[in-house]
């Protein structure tokens, strides 16, 4: 792969020889990294998973309040030969005990969204990278937190925003910086998954099979619920936003300036329960979440983006990706891209598989077989592997911390929005003011950042 | 048609008494109505075209000040056998003759948008009912005076808006009266269609050919592209929300509160006069209309409506349809219907031919035939159709004037919007409270309204 022929930007290209060291700083003492988890439940069991799969990681200790977690994790480790890590557990201040005790790299971070800030802050002034699962804090506040600590410690932080590795999504990005679509203009993204069975179930299983949330649950409805009875706004922004932030150059010569969200009633949680188990209590809270909220953000580059979380009514899944510019567009519930010239027809989508195919982005046309049996696709791989090899290179992640809080603070400042009856709201310059010099390093090339 | 197994809802079943006369009045005197048209263009083409298929319309004048419109039409009256009607031309204020002068009983209205209020209100001045192309005034207050009007002299107000009336959109809106969908949470629609052509041409043909616009242009360029260099927002709201206001019944039970633009940077229409005819002066125009605008629209129901503008880039049609409930979804980018239980699979998409011809409305089922060759798929037919009737029967416009004013207003409020900083604006309730007691009218049978 010649990076010059893969990056045409000029400020990709400049980019690219003022970040990257030439000589991986891991490759010369092969060391292996020392790693904790804190949270082991169903999302930490895929990144143990990886972690597993791998020979230049320790896994030194896992965290986790739910002994059924922790045992599920033993059997995980036996299985694949490895030595037991050590456990903390007992209450959620137990993952402090991890970081006093054990000397530690860095720590994957995959518990309840009400404790990430916390344990990531910590983590930082511990002196370990942080790699966290999505929605960095609860309030703008908790935001800035987590900046302040990776300013003050050094410390890199990265969102594992996985959709930003999906191999479509990246072979878009490709496209997007040969300028295939030219001006970018409007990008739009979201989740819209079904999450009924995610958020009830019977609480021997980890979806549906019931109707319960909270302590008569197992998994995420132990907590993801609560949310979504307590907060209006778009609970996950990430998914549709992290990749779109790629594409549009987010904190990196391009930021998001202001907001404002809409939302629907709520009608799909309680209908759900009360069609499932007729006469559930469950049926009669007033959820506050709505069923679909859209949001519209300006950029200062001009650009806008559309974001929609829609999670709570029957729907097939659709992350429903559009990224359009003065050449033609992308649409991913149809499989489409249209690039005028260049598509078979004129006013008329070609299928997108063809686009994909030879736009495949190099870290994937370089890991596909690495990745393969790994998370959602693949894309589970490549982002765990991005913050390992971060790590090991003593690099900052390609996702930092500007971006991780700027794809995550969306829904404090949705709910804010809403509250104020879809008012405009501003969205922070977490960088003050660097977003216009610090240039473009994600996914350069095939290096696997 | 058995109308009380097609009207499943209690409101809507109850209206169809109230509102339709038993007897139609015109049925039995036979007379023929005696219709002008003002502004014969390529849009009045169409409409004289449909008239010169009845039996049942006099056209006694047209009202043009283009002689080369006025002379196709002549052509277009010989072709079919038809007496010549009287011509008004020579000025703007040339329509106000022919109202004076002419004994009518409707006028339909196809001129540049800045005309269609004073034509729409002195018509009804006149006592004729007004069948009118869309956008039915410049202004928030335009639409008031066009409210009042019709209040006033009694004479319906119709906006000619045909996809309303599309084959797909209304067995969709079968659908949706039957429940399918369950109750509705969330619907999306707009003008997504790449008008360079129309915007530019090279003074001899219609569309293209060239990148001029106003006096040196022709047709619609002539007159609508200043439209996108003078004035930021939503500038065609209907094609997408006529529709979406039938599904959600507004004014009919429910209506639009306050709404948000955004607008993207413009770079299309420059872009597009740079790459066609380079260093002309028409691509150094600042246009102050964003490329994609997008508006959010909370209803009292709690619905969310979605309506996108995107006029200026290259790419395929689509009025970007979703349809969005309880208990499944219609997409039209995709041509997906999704049912809970009903469909094929779960959490798949079904190809949505079949539901749709399962669903057929049955006003398509029964004229399908008289529609062909008609304009745009044969929708042109059914809103042509539907105010002929009107005009016929003496009866209300199943479109009428709180509905027409609804589906334009977007327009001046988006504009205001986005001027102060995409601020949330109120929508006025033009129908003054009564939108709570309004029965559904819209295509509830067979019977052609």
């Amino acid at each position: 792969m010649d990076r010059r022929n893969f990056i045409k930007s000029g400020s990709i290209a400049a980019a690219a020889t003022s970040i990257l060291p030439d000589t991986p700083l891991f490759a010369q003492n092969n060391k292996k990294i020392r790693l904790a988890f804190i949270g082991v439940g169903l999302r930490g069991r895929n990144h143990v998973a990886l972690a597993l799969r791998r020979e230049d990681i320790d896994v030194v200790a896992i965290c986790d309040i739910q002994e059924e977690s922790l045992a599920s994790r033993r059997k995980q480790f036996q299985k694949a030969n490895k030595k037991l890590p050590k456990e903390y557990t007992g209450g959620v201040d137990a993952y402090k005990k991890l970081l006093e005790k054990e000397k530690l790299d860095a720590v994957v971070i995959a518990t309840p969204w009400q404790f990430h800030k916390d344990q990531a802050v910590d983590s930082m002034k511990a002196g370990l990278y942080v790699g966290c699962e999505v929605i960095a804090g609860l309030t703008v506040d908790d935001h800035w937190e987590v900046v302040k600590t990776s300013e003050q410690t050094g410390k890199p932080y990265m969102t594992l925003e996985n959709v930003c590795y999906r191999r479509d999504v990246m072979a878009v990005l490709n496209m997007v910086r040969q300028n295939l679509f030219g001006e970018l203009i409007h990008l739009e993204g979201g989740y819209q998954h079904d999450l009924r069975e995610v958020l009830f179930n019977n609480g021997k299983q980890p979806y549906g099979g019931g109707v319960e949330y909270g302590a008569k649950a197992m998994s995420e409805a132990q907590w993801r619920t609560q949310f979504n009875i307590d907060q209006d706004g778009d609970l996950y922004p990430t998914h549709g936003l992290g990749p779109l932030m790629h594409y549009a150059n987010i904190n990196h010569g391009n930021r998001m300036t202001n907001m404002v969200s809409f939302s629907s009633k709520a009608r799909g949680l309680a209908n759900y329960v009360q069609k499932t188990s007729p006469g559930h209590p469950n049926a009669k809270i007033q959820y506050k979440n709505g069923d679909v909220t859209t949001t519209l953000i300006n950029c200062a580059n001009g650009e806008t983006l559309l974001l929609s979380h829609d999670v709570h009514l029957p729907r097939p899944y659709s992350i429903g990706f559009r990224v359009q510019g003065t050449e033609g567009l992308w649409m991913d519930l149809n499989n489409g891209i249209y690039i005028e010239g260049k598509s078979a027809k004129g006013h008329a989508w070609d299928a997108a598989d063809e686009w994909l195919k030879k736009y495949d982005h190099p870290l994937w046309a370089k890991y596909a077989n690495d990745a393969a049996g790994a998370g959602h696709g693949g894309m589970d791989w490549f982002v765990f592997n991005a913050f390992i090899e971060s790590v090991k290179q003593n690099r900052q992640t390609p996702i930092d911390v500007y971006d991780s809080v700027s794809m995550s603070v969306i829904t404090p400042l949705s709910t804010l929005s809403l509250a104020e009856g879809n008012k405009s709201v501003e969205i922070p310059d977490f960088t003050n003011g660097k977003w216009k010099e610090r240039k473009v390093v994600f996914a350069l090339d095939d290096s696997g950042f």
